[in-house]
């Protein structure tokens, strides 16, 4: 490909499209309901301002006023177009998974939309074309044009697997064929790149519908721009008259805050804002996966390596400071001031998986896990209206109501935000999340994800079905069923949590000894397949007492209690308030048990604990030689993801004890 | 008075004047000397613009400019003549203790200077004459007007008192009478108050030079014409066309930040800015002291309560968050991220001085003690050019450096700030220090500080001499001897400090029992007392485990080290990094020494503990039912005021134990 060097193959796996994959299980087809039938249409309604009391979003009326359909001004954030590119893509993996005409009516009439909202030459976004026509690319730092521009293409693609339509990927095209023609090495282009990654991955996936080599080379140049000098930002700053869109923010200076301040080759630290970086390892780990360039994928494992071994909460949260939603130093993961955004722990799924994709590794697939298990769902309530946008470890809603340091932390989660990336995030992720199950790689199936479903793909043009029964995250009894035509020879390599540290395995019901075939965490099983070849696996699953790696200043002294993927946590509901006061014996007996009338069904742990006597200690503030007095509790924990579903109050995922 | 009921008669006792107060110290002498000879001189280098790499002051320059004596622009923070004013009033202290001709001569030509720029009407702020003379008394709320005029004030009472020179003091009826003018419930005048209370004080101060009691109405008026609705923030935000001067701040509309929430009265706990709310109590309780009005002292004693019971730091630091430099909610003290501002703390000893002057009870002079020891001495450098304005009670540098959540907290004390309301503000309290160790009421003298000191006083016109020689901090034993020409009957009330638990005392030579005559903390010896009468005291002075309120999420299941008044830190400089990984044995015999060479001569404590290995951990961030690995190590403590003036590091207050 012309301008882009293939650096040698990648063979990589790929995930299976995800009209192959019909997800059928106990604990996820809820979620995925729940986005079809309320937060799909719930998004709809607020993108349309129909939300009694939540921000407005305007966005949709910005396409419209855009499109010379209504008359009016332009609402909201310089981004708030991606809102709508969001809720179109949440949309198309629902039409890809199950039919809705209806809902494909509602998204063709705002394709129809989008498209009258493009200009002649490409150009398509509502903020610059209705309200600062003349600042068209000018403010790349500031004003996410091409994140905007990455989230439509992502959309159109979607929208054409899922529909066969190719109106809103012609947009897509022309829109990234505008792109091209202002960015781009050559003299009279712009040398730049977006403050906000996106339109990076993005034009990967462009490249892969279309096939259509450029798209892959302008995704290559904005990755390999970012962090040269002198800097970009700053050279742009002095062309458009030093202005600033954000001029409480430091989006132009502070480098490190959109990973400007080295060439992303040369980052050996996650820095800055957290949902930027992981977009933009996604891209660059689409680019390395693509052109077989080793140095980048090698840049990509050395950051993945610090997030996940220095700056990853334990819910596979990340992005600790509340200041521009961002990294800040090494094992500084403060529980009670965390940001830990949505987007970034989806961000961070997607860098994951690409990871995976280029090798098959299970601490990858561990990550995805955990932060899928933990974080993700946990943003999202029961009703499928309301959303965390920051995810704590530990509340104390006095505090966020009365000191400022802890205003980002919501103890209950929201209706909408001003800013709403999260929601729409939130809805195109759990719509796709079939993509994440498997992947495939020549004639070796791999299984990422424990989740039950029907999938279906092809081995030398005969099709296999794999039906998947799986009962986590409450018990670790996994089974596979192979439907075929005919024996086929192909390789299941199913991984093996992290957290089981290990797994019994039959095949047709017979044990079989699979420890010499593990290789990076995963068991692959070649096997001339029959029909009705069944797998059971059983994965221990007990509850571990979690610590911190001690330099982790916040979590010394204390544990988090795991059980399988699942994070747990106190809440003030089942142990009262000050959750500071409980200590947990050291050699407790926990016992767990399901409670299928507690917040939709969820297994609880109980344990024993001491908790510390306030009354006996009066008015004085501080004491001298005082013995603390306590009393012996049973605590319960609940799934950290089923916190804050029973009003205000404390919650707190780590936990004192007794041992050092 | 008129306009001023009295409500009853309330007696106070009154600190000696300056000048009858000589200390002779070996801890606090040092400590004036280098206000005399180093702080003072350095400051008026810093208000001159003559220290490289400080942040510029421009304040003297203000005055000339405003004085007509240079051309130029006003520069600096709208309060930036309360320098002056402070480093005036410090000089003042110097000048009453101590001839230095040299010094006054440089007092009177700067007092020369402020008469200059002095308007005819009285008018004087160099911020409103140079740079909006239109808008003088408009923007009450951001604009420290009456804050300055309060500072300048103070500082002529204090010249005056000093040198026996009218000028400032002229000066200074002259600006009150203006603003009395202004000011008042009658109509045509201003029903308002300042945004930072310090008039309120600064004209009890004037009424006592002066006699004329129009300035106590006036100060009481300011008082009560606080927290009234309609909100008088808000209506001269209107009156003056909806303009601020702070944009990005919220002085107008947050009325806790300024205690215009509610009427000082109905206040039941100490909200928004520190040393706002302390100087206002310290106005209230001068008032109430005037007046006989005991409603008011109550509300004195409900907000004192409420502070030192729920809201102070164990240094008698107080205003934990950074926002609003305030108070947040009761019990929330964490050490990282306290601001726990250095006037705030000066602030509250001038709350508790007045309140001790109101009703001796040692709980008063406690909290005095333990913020002068601590917090205080803690905020200067042993080089008196470097000062803290934060004082944290534990600092990590690097998160310092790049978690903005902690960038207000600074490792190592500064040369000047561009906001330097606190070196000057140590500077004039230091240097007043004498005012605080006694105060007499009739024939009563209390001693409330143990600080060595030759002391003058007076009854019935004969004079007594009271030389006080004290080991304080290191050690607890104290001794009186009594000079006078003839017998005279008097009573000497000593304060039991609340962290001794009691004292041996001895006069002359006797053990007395003194346990039945302890009224509030303080021992009365009433005696005819002879020349060279003398008493000695000797409180145990021993190593105190202190905890903290089970509510203060921040100290549970640590202790923090107390000896005497001194508050004890762990710093990097002694026992390595990561101070988290201490853990101290519950029962372990700490061992004291005192150690000349060490920060210019401090006690330091050892004690053991065990240390967490990292080393064993690996790389892995979260690990499963991992034991923790310890090794026993001695830690030493050292005195908090000592900390960081080794280079930067680690410190902290709080360690934690085995117990829980």
């Amino acid at each position: 490909m012309k301008g882009l060097p293939n650096m040698g193959n990648m063979e990589i796996s790929r995930p299976l499209p995800l009209k192959q994959i019909d997800i059928d299980d106990d604990f996820w087809s809820g979620y995925i309901q729940l986005v079809r039938n309320v937060v799909v249409p719930y998004q709809w309604e607020a993108l349309n301002d129909r939300i009694d009391g939540a921000a407005p979003s305007h966005a949709i009326r910005n396409f419209k006023i855009a499109a010379g359909l209504e008359q009016g001004e332009f609402y909201g954030m310089v981004f708030q177009d991606s809102d709508v590119a969001k809720w179109l893509e949440a949309v198309s993996y629902l039409l890809e998974t199950g039919q809705d005409p209806e809902l494909e009516r509602v998204a063709d009439e705002i394709i129809d939309i989008i498209a009258n909202a493009q200009q002649i030459d490409g150009y398509l976004n509502t903020y610059f074309t209705l309200k600062e026509p003349a600042g068209k690319w000018s403010n790349l730092a500031e004003c996410h044009e091409l994140y905007c521009a990455g989230h439509m293409i992502e959309a159109a693609v979607a929208y054409y697997h899922a529909t066969g339509k190719r109106k809103i990927l012609d947009v897509a095209c022309r829109l990234a064929d505008c792109i091209d023609t202002v960015f781009g090495p050559e003299a009279g282009k712009i040398q730049g790149y977006d403050g906000h990654q996106e339109i990076e991955l993005a034009l990967v996936k462009l490249y892969h519908v279309t096939g259509d080599g450029k798209y892959l080379i302008l995704s290559q140049f904005f990755l390999d721009e970012r962090g040269k000098e002198p800097n970009f930002y700053e050279l742009e700053y002095i062309r458009r008259g030093q202005t600033k869109h954000f001029p409480m923010l430091d989006m132009v200076f502070d480098r490190s805050y959109s990973q400007s301040h080295l060439p992303v080759r040369s980052q050996e630290s996650a820095e800055g804002h957290a949902v930027r970086i992981v977009y933009m390892c996604s891209g660059m780990a689409d680019v390395a996966a693509e052109t077989g360039d080793k140095a980048l994928l090698n840049a990509c494992r050395v950051l993945w390596n610090n997030i996940v071994s220095k700056r990853m909460y334990i819910t596979g949260a990340i992005g600790s400071m509340a200041h521009g939603e961002s990294f800040s130093l090494d094992y500084d993961l403060p529980s009670d001031t965390a940001y830990a955004e949505t987007c970034a722990s989806i961000g961070l799924i997607f860098f994951a998986q690409r990871m995976l994709q280029i090798e098959a590794k299970s601490e990858y697939a561990d990550v995805m896990e955990q932060a899928l298990y933990n974080t993700v769902i946990s943003s999202i309530s029961k009703d499928g209206r309301h959303f965390f946008y920051v995810n704590p470890l530990e509340v104390w809603p006095e505090a966020s109501d009365k000191n400022k340091g802890f205003s980002h932390v919501k103890p209950e989660r929201q209706g909408w935000f001003g800013c709403a990336c999260c929601p729409p995030n939130i809805a195109r992720f759990l719509a796709s999340l079939g993509r994440y199950i498997y992947s495939l790689k020549d004639r070796t199936i791999y299984t990422h994800l424990y989740i039950g479903s029907l999938m279906k793909f092809d081995i030398d043009g005969s099709e296999i079905i794999l039906k998947q029964c799986s009962n986590f995250p409450w018990d670790g009894k996994v089974s596979f069923e192979v439907s075929l035509d005919k024996e086929t020879e192909f390789t299941l390599a199913l991984r093996i949590p992290g957290w089981s540290g290990g797994a019994e395995i039959h095949v047709n019901g017979t044990r079989i000894a699979w420890e010499d075939d593990v290789i990076d965490g995963y068991v692959y099983i070649p096997r001339t397949w029959q029909p009705g070849d069944t797998i059971e696996l059983h994965f221990p699953m007990t509850v571990s007492w979690m610590k911190g790696h001690p330099l982790v200043r916040e979590t010394i002294g204390k544990v988090a209690l795991q059980r399988g993927p699942i994070v747990y946590c106190l809440e003030e509901a089942d142990n009262g308030a000050n959750l500071h006061h409980i200590v947990l014996k050291q050699l407790t007996s926990q016992c767990d048990s399901f409670d299928e009338n507690l917040l939709g069904g969820v297994l609880t742990i109980t344990a024993s604990a001491h908790r510390v006597q306030t009354e006996s200690w009066g008015a004085q503030l501080y004491k001298a030689n005082e013995l603390t007095t306590t009393e012996a509790v049973n605590v319960t924990f609940i799934p950290y993801f089923s916190w804050a579903n029973r009003g205000r109050g404390e919650m707190t995922v780590w936990v004192r004890t007794e041992s050092i």
